[in-house]
């Protein structure tokens, strides 16, 4: 590297640094063209300086590599807790400024970047969607390595850097992510280049991976796949400039490989992939904590330690020695060679700087809305399922769906953007129509009796949910589509994840300059009612409760009672902008209800009454509403409707589905929440309704507790009774058979308690007769296994 | 290896492999007494076949050396859903009848052991709760690792083995675990001996794992600090017997490497420790999948692929090519060599079965209630802080707690049987006093700067909250007691974890034969509304929500408002079993409100009248009650109170706080609710009541909604009105603060609208202040920031 290439490098790499430091201690004096005072020090000091020097080193060298290349690269900040460092690279580029017009590249705008950094009403301290350049929200670890992949697949040309801190490097979704190389295609596929950033320390103490001999964390990297390449800083003299010679020499050595790799992949038209999978290029980057910030405080040792993590000279508004120490800190980087008179940075400092969308702060795939198209959608009817009559013919609903995923595919297959994703259970779950069109995707060894495994599949299957949920975030936020299926239950094991990106596309709703991405859906299916040989340990409907208690703007969730239910719910979600999409349905077969004319029009209102299956006559109001929401407590209440329609067919009996749960909130609470008026429509406010509902029956009450007739309003669903047992068998172990059903209708309409005693005594009878037969045939009484809804009344 | 020797262990491996596919299949003729016939086979097939066979290897071998060298262990098998294989060893070695009399090892035990599996009313089809031995729930994949590591902290003459499956092994969670030995004392802890068992596929595909050449993997498990000992099986002629000879060989090597490490330790009376951390052994067994089961199934090759996943020959009912192939299948096991005419096993089949208590399934640290002893508790009184007056004062609670914490740590030196679990917080959650008795547990590199990092520490910190929750439920589950503190917000990451954990002991309960084990404890701190810096992507108070979505009888939330309380509620849960307990406090400066005495009186009821605190006159019902719960709540519901008592002397406002949540809800619904009478007592029926919550307002209505007077319930809480600011400015944000609590007050007591609509103006005014000095000053209100209780009414 030319000398003064080095020299331009440093400059760069200083101002961020000034900039970081600037922004944890500044409130004016941005320039320090008076003497610092305790005035010019923010009330609160809040931030973490101890990751950002190196965080700046990244910054500076891809930007050098980006300019030197003609580059296409992302990078995702893993220790989104530098804030400072990604704010300041952004605004030095130039693109902080452009997305913020009041924090403009120039005095005035530095000392508003300082300012509003961790100030009320300003920036949070971590990387946030205010950041351009940025999709990946800091805060929460583990995640980062994952979202670079969703970031790289199918877009050939990009390559997205991720830093990951030794910190996050401890979690165990970071720790699973580096087996992600095993999906990524050379050929279609961009890049990611992982630095793993050794900084040696978290919040307290040491971290694992930077007190392993070296050559340990080599065969570590090694058998997860990687080819280690070493940059270590030291802060001797004349380390720094060895710093951005090594940094420069990894960078590029790194680059060159991963281009060599990606030619030999892509030669004869995408069929050049050899028999071994390559080996690609990780840097390993050890920087000292705190880095060039203050060596010593009182006495002890600050920089290179834990003690930097955070703020590392607290005192300064108070401490006359803080605040000098603080100065020579600041001015030891020399802010008047940096800046200019008017803060505006000088030609040294953004010589490496990259152009327009070549910018990190720019790139297009961060802002992942601005590319985005929406999907090539067949619609609903093509795939819907013929319904004469309801309740009678079944089908598997999510078998049906993937016939219309697999168009999806199909149409998808040149553009390349839109993916399925599930752990190991696209085929259980009965998605498997897509392998007639896509493979999974999978780069490790093949064998003879392998089916639908191959280097350019779309289907991503890794027996790992936290993957699942960072590829789908970061193909989503890069302008691409996805759906992730999961076993009910286990959607609890990227709750926390799934709120983090609720948080982040609510925040980025705030930004104008940010395009919105395609909505995150979720596919809960082998749900709670049907795990008749796993069991408890797979039985928890909780998710929903979990995303209703989010953002409401940003939070749907659906339903469908059937399959053809289903397939327009999926259209809809496909087509869906910044929103979390949660769609609950059953993969065993189960009753068709709706034509796909009544299911359209049903999934268009969220909730309707269903008025052939309940015996209301025009013009009256009910004596009672039977409600339902999710296709098993669909079945138990249209079974129970028909029940009451033959042995008191003289009640007055409204059925309900609900398919959009946010329908039952109030319209203030939730965009999808009905009115005072349409509540009263269709639940009355004064007759007593008996709702079975899919998941905990408490959240039911939660979402409408605010309507008027709430107190009438009686719900059966989930109560953790759950075990290994039959379908029905579990409805009545949880109080959702049709049976309780009846005997709650009978135990809440005014005076029915008395004229149908013998009725109620008929189906406890029933329920007993269930219980002993479960339990000695272990199948469910064949009066239910082989219901089908009766037909219409005469 | 003896021929004698060998044809024992295959004898009983045979016998495991026999009764694991019976079954799976077997509903009478458990011997084979008879042909074959469809009226033998259960009426549903449920079950995971292809993991057993290697299950069933490693428990054999498990036999052999345990009885060889009296050894002490326990095996986790992380590959729960090979239920049949752990049903089955612990049928052999008789500990399933000690547990079961009515499964008692013979002809009778054996159909029964056969029909309940995976039947309704009997057991489920992953090993859970009901089979001796195990303290593992199979069914979600991850944990495996923890847990073993769990049961080896602390208990120095154990070996946990530890079955990984291949599937497991591509999960974050499991993937963060091997590096769970840089953490393991080989002075005070057992041995962890992981055995990777590569079976070569998931349910419908390949395993990552199984799919790279085995230098890589090598090189992965050495990164891991780990030195692999390979055994292969495959299913040509001799084969078999090779594989039992390797898999003694690699059984006893590990067994000498541990051992030798240990000894090398332990030499000098625990000063043996040498510079270099040992490398660990670890076994990696390749078995096909679906080992001595039908090769082909109608043309289809089934053993060695994913087809065997789950029941390889599914129509047996139905299909008599099926049936008599299930014939073969069974009787090449020759089950009459193995069970005498009465289904008691022969001789040679029990030749390698340990006795009593080292028998896997009967070795008391896997029921580890048998060896819990209540911990030595101080108690609070020593650690409470003085209040002369309510709210003046300020401490640090969880600061306070650290100091009682210290002393159990202290207490327990010598047994060792406590810990603290935590991602890197312990200090930032101002638990700090417990580094002046132990350290940090670390036996990675050490430098000079560290801290309280120590190679015999028991305060367990790593950046991983499945680490640190997967430690604690296996250090629980085996008997002794524990703490976990995390940032509250990232408690949502073990949410999947934690749910296990109660499906677990709520299990566990209704086995008689099991002994109660201690609370699993949480201490949520660093709570949503002090996020000072770290913003919104920290705030969620959702995990009480998650929890109190479980089996009531197992989980307990309490939000302690102070110091004292909180020291209350500490020393009492340390005190529980079979439960999970989540506490949530704050660790910032906050009023201290009660007295020793009062507090320990509050906590006991878990819900109380703070008479002091309001203006209600003895006898009289109040006009409206302002409740609270958590600190945050609280300090702003005495503040509106105190508002209200000098603006509306006239008006009677009473005062409530709640500290158990459950309490809010009916007796019938959870232990811990109120009875109707209790509810009215507290809250009358008919008052409003304004409720100021910690968490999400909602959850309040979902706790109360079933008690009479519900619809006089107006709660305040957390409702993501999240970003960084000011405390005050959290609560103004989300309408929790005093100023919005007086308006809700004058709101809604009949007639206050008009005659108060001068203070409504005033508080409302005091809110407007508010958004523009924080804008400006970023700091609150100097009469927010200065405030103090101003003391009881004259």
């Amino acid at each position: 590297m030319k000398k003064q290439e080095q020299a331009d490098l440093d400059a760069h790499w200083r101002a961020l640094n000034y900039l970081a430091a600037g922004q944890i201690y500044l409130t004016r004096n941005p320039l320090l063209t008076e003497p610092l005072t305790p005035g010019d020090i923010k009330p609160r000091l809040l931030g973490h300086w101890g990751t950002c020097p190196g965080l700046n080193l990244v910054y500076t060298h891809l930007n050098r590599v980006i300019g030197a290349r003609d580059l296409d690269a992302v990078c995702v900040w893993g220790p989104g807790h530098g804030g400072p460092a990604v704010y300041a690279g952004a605004w030095l580029d130039g693109s902080y400024g452009e997305a913020h017009p009041d924090v403009s590249r120039d005095a005035a705008g530095m000392a508003r970047l300082f300012r509003q950094f961790s100030f009320p009403g300003g920036t949070p301290s971590h990387v946030a969607p205010v950041v351009p350049g940025s999709f990946h929200e800091g805060g929460e670890l583990g995640y980062s390595l994952a979202h670079a992949y969703g970031a790289a697949f199918d877009n050939p040309g990009l390559v997205a850097v991720c830093v990951i801190g030794d910190g996050e490097a401890e979690t165990g979704p970071l720790a699973g992510s580096w087996h992600a190389n095993k999906f990524l295609d050379p050929v279609h596929d961009g890049a990611v280049l992982p630095v793993l950033h050794l900084n040696g320390y978290k919040i307290a103490g040491p971290t694992v991976l930077s007190r392993i001999p070296e050559s340990e964390l080599d065969e570590l990297l090694r058998g997860y796949g990687h080819e280690p390449l070493h940059v270590s800083a030291g802060s001797a003299p004349g380390d720094t400039a060895r710093a951005h010679r090594d940094m420069a020499a990894a960078t590029d050595a790194a680059l060159d490989r991963i281009a060599e790799i990606q030619q030999a992949a892509r030669a004869k038209g995408g069929r050049g992939r050899t028999a071994a999978r390559p080996r690609w290029p990780a840097i390993v980057l050890r920087t000292p904590k705190g880095w060039t910030g203050p060596e010593y405080v009182d006495g002890t040792p600050v920089e290179g330690t834990w003690r930097s993590h955070q703020v590392p000279l607290p005192g300064v508004r108070e401490n006359p020695g803080h605040l000098a120490e603080l100065e020579r800190w600041l001015r030891s980087y020399e802010p008047q060679t940096l800046f200019d008179a008017d803060g505006r940075p000088r030609p040294q400092v953004l010589a490496c700087v990259p152009h327009g969308d070549r910018r990190l702060g720019a790139n297009p795939h961060a802002n992942g809305g601005r590319l985005l198209r929406s999907l090539p959608l067949p619609g609903p009817d093509r795939y819907a399922v013929a319904v004469d009559r309801p309740g009678v013919r079944r089908h598997e609903p999510t078998r049906v769906l993937g016939g219309m995923l697999r168009q999806v595919m199909a149409d998808t297959a040149e553009r390349r953007d839109f993916r399925v994703f599930g752990p190991d259970e696209t085929a259980s779950n009965r998605l498997q129509e897509l392998f007639e069109v896509t493979d999974r995707a999978w780069q490790a060894e093949t064998e003879e009796t392998d089916e639908h495994h191959g280097p350019h599949g779309r289907v991503m299957e890794v027996l790992s949910e936290h993957l699942c949920q960072g590829w789908l975030e970061g193909y989503v936020l890069t302008g691409r589509h996805g759906l992730f299926s999961s076993y009910e239950a286990f959607a609890h094991i990227v709750a926390s994840m799934a709120a983090q990106h609720v948080k982040w596309i609510r925040t980025a709703g705030e930004e104008p300059w940010r395009a919105p991405v395609a909505g995150l859906n979720y596919l809960l299916t082998s749900h709670v009612w049907r795990q008749d040989h796993n069991g408890f340990s797979h039985q928890d409907p909780g998710f929903v409760d979990h995303i209703l208690n989010k953002s409401p703007g940003s939070v749907r969730v659906y339903l469908p009672p059937d399959t053809n239910t289903l397939l327009c719910v999926a259209d809809h979600v496909l087509r869906t902008r910044d929103v979390v999409n949660v769609v609950v349905a059953g993969k065993q077969p189960s009753f068709d209800w709706l034509t796909p004319e009544e299911a359209r029009a049903h999934c268009l209102r969220g909730v309707g009454i269903w008025e052939w299956a309940g015996t209301e006559r025009p013009g009256e109001a009910p004596d009672a509403v039977l409600a339902c929401a999710g296709d098993v407590p669909t079945q138990e209440v249209l079974a129970a409707a028909a029940l009451l329609r033959q042995h008191l067919p003289e009640l007055a009996v409204r059925v309900v589905n609900v398919v959009d749960i946010a329908r039952l909130m109030p319209h203030e609470d939730h965009p999808h929440g009905m009115t005072a008026r349409e509540f009263h429509s269709v639940f009355t406010h004064e007759k007593p309704v008996v709702f079975a509902y899919h998941g905990y029956p408490w959240l039911i009450h939660r979402l409408a507790y605010r309507h008027a007739g709430h107190d009438q309003l009686h719900v059966r669903g989930y109560k953790e009774m759950g075990t290994t047992t039959t379908p029905f068998d579990m409805v009545v172990r949880n109080d959702l058979d049709r049976y309780r059903l009846v005997m709650d209708v009978i135990d809440r309409v005014p005076g029915l308690a008395v004229r149908a005693a013998a009725l109620r005594q008929r189906m406890a009878d029933v329920r007993g007769r269930h219980h002993a037969w479960v339990r000695a045939h272990g199948t469910d009484l064949p009066e239910v296994a082989d219901w089908t809804w009766p037909g219409p009344r005469e």
